[in-house]
């Protein structure tokens, strides 16, 4: 089958990896559409240096074949993080921080960059037949924003900022607004900015302060700008990875008691829900073929992704 | 009066620093005995270069003159901070965040190290009779420890780690061992950990993980071990503020979805009622003269202060 191989130093388009299997527990999906995540761009970068494997992990794929009959046929996206399923982190309903989880494209586990690949049953979630795969191939991403409100009780009547106004803080704000706080967007290209104004405020000035910011401009300067704007007694939530450590006045944190929350993955089912009922709306995808994979991973459209 | 003055190097003992008065919605306060904060120690070192004043914040005392006729003739604690009344931190319950307020002792007003001092009626809390003032003197550090579960929800459920064998790890465990939680504490001084065995664990061993950690320790190495035994999706509460920054890798922070809380000063109602129900129990205090404060300010004693 085609996919497309990450053999440590980078990206192989190979047209004859051997096509993979159903097995207990696990389920064969064929891709129907995958997108490229920024982490695939980082995995490339050298990111996980031990991965070996197809890559790509956000998809919409059909389920082939499995032990589990209720899925052959359905239309279905999935989670990648795949536990030990015996640790206190996956007793403890936190899989996806198990010390010995499998990651599929990055860690273990043949990713979604691939005519065929295999996942865990339980990771696997069905999509409503009215949501169509070009929306649904958000899921994932925007799984990783509500987890924000499932970590932080967002309340209707507080007021949050959100630093960046790329991909991520898209998906991020449009998940605020449906709170009904005040939202502001602070960002640095009018172009992106103007995705928010129909739903949010872009209008920050200096001295304007917010209960709750939420860091998704991926940058180190996040939290520098995260302290200036949050009230003391607030909270900043932290969307952004990035390599290095940063230099923080703890004890800042601490006189002002604000509290400071990482946030990764979060929930597919509500994703789902969110999109189906068109509550969160995204550009499309621009779609490639395979092949084309270098072009891809070059574009720099809003959301790109591979067609199978 | 006596009073201990700071003027802005170091503390003078006087015998003549004028009495002050009550003012409309102050009360003039007879102080019958004053505690010795770490923080008044630090002020002395220069922790609050701009402040000339009475020294001093912990008290127990009794209202002498008030507008506020339900007072007088009271025993009385007291809050330590007086906000402007009309900026967002003073109307919404965070008084003690706003930005232009007066602190006694430390900004902008005399403080308890005097046998008089005045404090706004609102930051008054009147003492249950059957409260020995000795042990109301610890309302304000154990109000400091409560600010904890005011900020967090702690179960009883949960696993909790205290780092730090002090005096304010020693008021903070007494507070967590009330929620039944499973409790540890992690010390370096076999001496000073026996005084938390007859209700905690003191025997944490490498490996050992927390839902959540206390870092009260007091000294920069707290975050790091506070990240070494932190469960990821838990929480971190930062208690000790020092001098400097410290250099933390926060993308750790993001990827384990690990929350940093920041917690100082705290509710003084629930504290008075723990004390009186003789639910937190605390060594006695040991008690100078004023005249005495170079010996007091240096005494490794659990707690000093001045009796009056």
């Amino acid at each position: 089958m085609k996919a497309l191989y990450f053999d440590g130093t980078k990206p192989v388009y190979l047209e004859d990896y051997p096509k993979p299997a159903a097995s207990e527990g696990h389920s064969l999906i064929k891709v129907l559409m995958s997108a490229v995540c920024n982490t695939d761009r980082e995995v490339i970068k050298g990111y996980r240096p031990d991965f070996r494997g197809v890559l790509g992990h956000e998809f919409v794929g059909v389920v082939e074949a499995s032990d589990d009959k209720s899925l052959i046929g359905k239309r279905v996206v999935g989670e990648l993080n795949e536990g030990c399923g015996d640790c206190i982190y996956c007793n403890t309903n936190r899989e996806k921080h198990c010390l010995t989880r499998k990651v599929i494209g990055m860690e273990g586990l043949d990713g979604t960059f691939g005519e065929y690949f295999v996942l865990a049953n339980h990771l696997i979630h069905p999509i409503p037949d009215s949501l169509p795969t070009e929306k649904a191939i958000y899921t994932e991403p925007l799984a990783a924003a509500l987890e924000i409100p499932d970590m932080l009780h967002i309340r209707p009547s507080t007021n949050v900022a959100v630093i960046g106004d790329g991909r991520l803080a898209l998906m991020i704000a449009q998940v605020v607004a449906l709170t009904g706080a005040d939202l502001t967007i602070i960002g640095k290209n009018p172009d992106k900015l103007k995705n928010f104004e129909s739903f949010a405020k872009t209008s920050h000035k200096d001295g304007d302060t917010y209960e709750i910011v939420i860091d998704a401009c991926g940058h180190p300067s996040g939290i520098k700008t995260a302290k200036n704007i949050v009230r003391k007694r607030g909270t900043v939530v932290m969307k952004s990875t990035y390599a290095g450590t940063a230099n923080i006045d703890l004890s800042w944190f601490v006189v002002n008691e604000v509290t400071i929350m990482g946030s990764r993955c979060g929930p597919f089912e509500p994703a789902l829900k969110l999109l189906n009922m068109g509550l969160v709306n995204l550009p499309p995808i621009e779609l490639w073929d395979l092949k084309d994979y270098e072009k891809a991973l070059a574009s720099d459209a809003f959301k790109v992704g591979f067609k199978f």
